[in-house]
């Protein structure tokens, strides 16, 4: 299996780079479990999911602590065939959180979000969720629609994505129980995400 | 059909909205082939292929033409089995496109990037490129990026995506010949894209 993120980070102001440092601050719990390496254009990380979503919720909550303008693209996936198997993504809890019937996910992944530490950051987030190499792709899609609706985190349906709003915490785990809980555990989903703070369109 | 984006642009800069507004003029050409709502996150447009990717194109390169630190994110979409048939989507290039081996296709979309027409600007950009709802998904995606290879804007392959460098009309037909030529022609088929121009890391 192999697991990761490109991510990137855009802070809308002049200052950008003092933004974005202070942000990769808040990375330094995961290095050792996430391989890390930037370029101009994105940061990958590769490793586990647990990690994985934690260090990005707790990159984006750092920087938008600050109140600037800041926006997050993440470009997600999992099972990719394309990707050599790299030890580090070894993930159980994949296996466990799809071996049960559609409405018993829905329901642990309710759970999960429900009991998500809160960073004390509100944000906003819109993403789309891919489920690849298989027929009936939008059943597992719908049927993680259906859970994000009863997420306490829905905001509202756009086309082509899903949109939240809460807590960095909240949010952050309910794309965290989407990648996980929906899609084949051995198969290939990925996750287009963006997500926004200190808006002035929101305010 | 119904094909779309959501588009974000993101100028790092604090005086932010200007060069947004700037760059939304140079949407006004194709507001009659295009159905565009903004809202705190994205844009999106609906309609063709042709006037969608030269929207996206021209709001980038106005955008980028300052000299500010910009960066677009953009979720595409065709034939998604869940949004409604749009007559303004109809693309009788899709079904002509596709009506051939993968050699030919690969060769018409070179030979369209190769006559794109310059803008002046120079891009980066990454974006990966997601077929679904067919089990052999990989076998397009692998030929979409030897399509890449050859462009002539490829500049390397990274986890999860392919990287273009280029000027921004050769950069965007690239990836308008990656969505139009690859993935069946009624199908399920999805890209998730990230621009940038004048990124002090790239100098």
């Amino acid at each position: 299996m192999f697991i990761g993120a490109q991510v990137s980070l855009y802070p809308m102001t002049s200052d950008f780079v003092p933004v974005i440092l202070t942000g990769l601050e808040a990375l330094a719990p995961y290095r050792d479990r996430l391989r890390i390496e930037t370029d101009d254009i994105s940061t990958l990380m590769v490793g586990a999911p647990e990690p994985l979503f934690a260090a990005m919720r707790d990159l984006f909550a750092r920087s938008a602590q600050g109140g600037t303008h800041v926006a997050l693209h993440a470009t997600l996936s999992r099972g990719c065939p394309g990707e050599p198997d790299d030890p580090s993504c070894r993930c159980d809890v994949l296996a466990v959180a799809q071996g049960a019937p559609l409405a018993q996910r829905q329901a642990e992944a309710r759970a999960a979000v429900a009991t998500a530490p809160l960073t004390g950051v509100q944000i906003d987030m819109q993403f789309s969720l891919y489920v690849l190499g298989q027929d009936r792709h939008m059943d597992e899609i719908y049927g993680c629609i259906a859970f994000l609706r009863d997420s306490g985190t829905f905001l509202k349906s756009k086309n082509f994505c899903t949109r939240l709003r809460g807590d960095a915490g909240a949010v952050f785990e309910t794309v965290r129980q989407a990648f996980l809980r929906f899609g084949p555990a051995e198969g290939h989903v990925t996750i287009d995400l963006t997500a926004s703070a200190n808006s002035p369109s929101a305010r």
